[in-house]
């Protein structure tokens, strides 16, 4: 697709993310640290972006930016399109902006094509979505609508050390506020909230589809500390019956979780089941020795909690029964959760509908990453995601998302909030 | 058992490891360095505890030390009894030095009873047998017999970074010598070499037995940097399908040499299969990380030559199914070997005549582990070995050996040696 056959909107959008990428650039990639320079860059120059469409601008206590069109019955609750202008080190340039700027593009569509919508629309620039910086889920997006735990405000950011509020505190925002749960805006007011987000995974390039409708984003646990404890020993001393093989009972979990989640798919449920590190220690491993420790993480993600809860439970027998069979112990170590999110079916409707009309394919695709929008589905808000096709992943710097592709979901998100008043038929 | 129950000999060899321990301590164990001050400590106590005894002494090109009671008929091949006197840092006192005092004991046994055999009694003190400080196989043994690879000797001392040969000439030897592979003593000459070791692992422990008849050395092979390749990527993000998990090729890998080890022992062969390192790279993982490399090392032993080459075949297809399956390939790095060593049928028929003459138990038991022993096979040479029991394994501080069991196995050489010219019956 040549440039011209954008959108003006999609223009806008590609012009905006090139002077993200050229401002933030951190090679390889880019940076925009959490409540950091690269993220108020990103803030800034959306805010001037939407002050140019005609949007009133506004930050709340915890630096979340609020762009907002005025529509004809400002009673209305209003429509929301949200994403955060973070990224990890040396990431995309598209992780988090792409969907910031995709509302803004919906906004120029707006504003180009003279339409005033009823409800307001709100763009939201949230703060802080990567948890590389503060070892937290979504503090930006959990203080816009005023539950962020007060006890987070004292996580400290991964390079400078430096407490959360602290860092709040520097770029002029009020992280007592914040711990007063002072909201930026009211739950109660949002009719819909939606964000675009590039695709992490392969999923839409396998599809051929430059648009994905998300159907739910997985919650989570996740043991960062785990360890398989034998005993050590020689191994060309130590006979087969007397080992207590560290590794042997490491492997045997894999399996063992691994056939349950063989077994879970089979009953058409979905789950991710990673080990994201596995490391003998280096101060005792070596070519002959039976490793009498292995440390491990486990990640294990699903959209249904029920099935978390099975897997949790399997866990723990799997660690009884390889405990007995290979003469080991597991210590399984701290345990992180974070709650799923179910994507409002309403507002998948309104957007299979808008695809139809637009004779867009857009495939309904799971989240197993988490996003700002858990915030909002877990605050019983009804909230939709879009994802747009990208190669090789994210969190890094050869994320790869078409401007044609996002001109897809700009479209997409324009025809949804145009047609957000006409009733959905009831199939 | 009280001491006064011990042999004379035995007592002896008690007060000598005593000594040694008391001068080579190194809190907590004992260092004795290949061609170190703790080595020469204890050649140069042993030579003394010799000519004490009677017995001639002499020094190879390479710093082995020859201990010899002369035999009535020196004509005939001699009986040698042998091992090293270096240690691992901070060991234990009895791995290795236990094997050159209970020849000394033995020795002390003959002269204190008046026994002259025929043949010369040699007890050998080997140097450099510890790969920790060279890693090479055996150089002392193998510079005895005269066929140490001349470019062994650039290789370095791990502590102090000198070469072999370096080490030899500071000690008084001469390297150039060792290179023209002049023999401390001609193979021909040598009617037994007899090792007597502490057992390393607790089947003579588990067995209630203190002293073991070797029926092999283990060969083996091991790839110290072998590494499982897959592809990294976002466990939320991307789906099962597209994964191309190291982690689970390992795991496979693990089950499948695993049940290829069960096929072994079910046909009566034995092996040991140990992953001794398992490593993912530090600058890579995470918790929400699918790992596209996970490195380790892989040690496989069995005193069959044939079982190694089956296990090493079926390495390599089980390379190739479980790559096809995972995704993954498998660089398997360098490989290391050491060839298997058979003890002597006909020296393993008169240690089961000594010890059913003394009416001791001695079960068989086979050495996983290497030992200067294997030099002597690999040469032609008729080779046996005692393993005295011992708790805590070897190479650490706790070895645990009794000087009552050490005493049985005194008993049982003493034996061995005085009828060893009286012809085995055949069964």
């Amino acid at each position: 697709m040549s440039n011209a056959a954008l959108t003006a909107g999609g223009k806008l959008a590609g012009r905006i993310l090139d002077a993200l990428a050229e401002a933030t650039t951190d090679a390889p990639g880019i940076t925009r640290i959490a409540y950091g320079p690269g993220e108020r860059f990103a803030h800034d120059l959306v805010r001037k972006e939407a002050e140019k469409l005609g949007a009133v601008a506004r930050t709340d206590v915890a630096g979340n930016l609020y762009l907002t069109l005025g529509g004809s019955s400002p009673d209305l609750p209003a429509i929301v399109i949200g994403s955060h202008l973070d990224s990890v080190a040396h990431g995309g340039n598209f992780d988090g902006a792409a969907g910031v700027v995709a509302g803004l593009a919906v906004m120029a569509e707006l504003v180009g094509q003279g339409i005033r919508l009823p409800r307001d629309l709100v763009v939201l620039a949230t703060r802080a979505e990567e948890a590389v910086w503060f070892p937290l889920s979504y503090p930006g997006s959990q203080a816009a609508l005023g539950f962020l735990d007060p006890q987070t405000l004292e996580a400290r950011r991964s390079d400078s050390g430096r407490t959360l509020a602290d860092h709040m505190r520097e770029e002029g925002f009020d992280p007592d506020a914040v711990r007063r749960g002072v909201p930026g805006i009211d739950a109660g007011r949002i009719a819909a909230f939606v964000e675009v987000h590039i695709e992490q995974g392969p999923r839409l390039v396998a599809a051929g589809a430059p648009v994905g409708i998300v159907t739910g984003i997985a919650g989570g646990f996740r043991y960062v500390d785990a360890k398989c404890l034998g005993a050590y020993a020689h191994s060309g001393a130590e006979p087969r019956f007397a080992r207590h093989d560290s590794v042997l009972g490491f492997a045997d979990l894999v399996a063992a979780l691994e056939t349950e989640w063989d077994a879970l798919e089979r009953g058409g449920h979905e789950a991710t089941i990673t080990f994201g590190r596995v490391q003998s220690d280096p101060t005792q491993h070596g070519g002959s020795r039976v490793l009498g420790e292995l440390g491990f993480t486990l990640d294990v993600r699903s959209a249904e909690a029920a099935v978390l809860e099975r897997i949790e439970a399997r866990l723990h027998e799997i660690f009884a029964e390889v405990g007995a069979k290979r003469g080991v112990t597991f210590e399984p170590g701290p345990r992180f959760t974070w709650g799923p999110a179910t994507m409002s079916p309403d507002l998948i409707g309104r957007l299979d509908r808008a695809a139809a009309e637009l004779q867009m394919r857009a495939p309904h695709v799971p989240s197993g990453a988490g996003h700002d929008a858990a915030t909002f589905a877990s605050a019983g808000i009804p909230t939709a995601m879009l994802f747009v096709r990208n190669e090789n992943g994210s969190h890094n710097p050869h994320e790869s998302m078409e401007i044609a592709d996002l001109d897809e979901a700009i479209r997409l998100l324009l025809r949804f909030v145009t047609d957000f008043d006409n009733p959905l038929e009831q199939p």
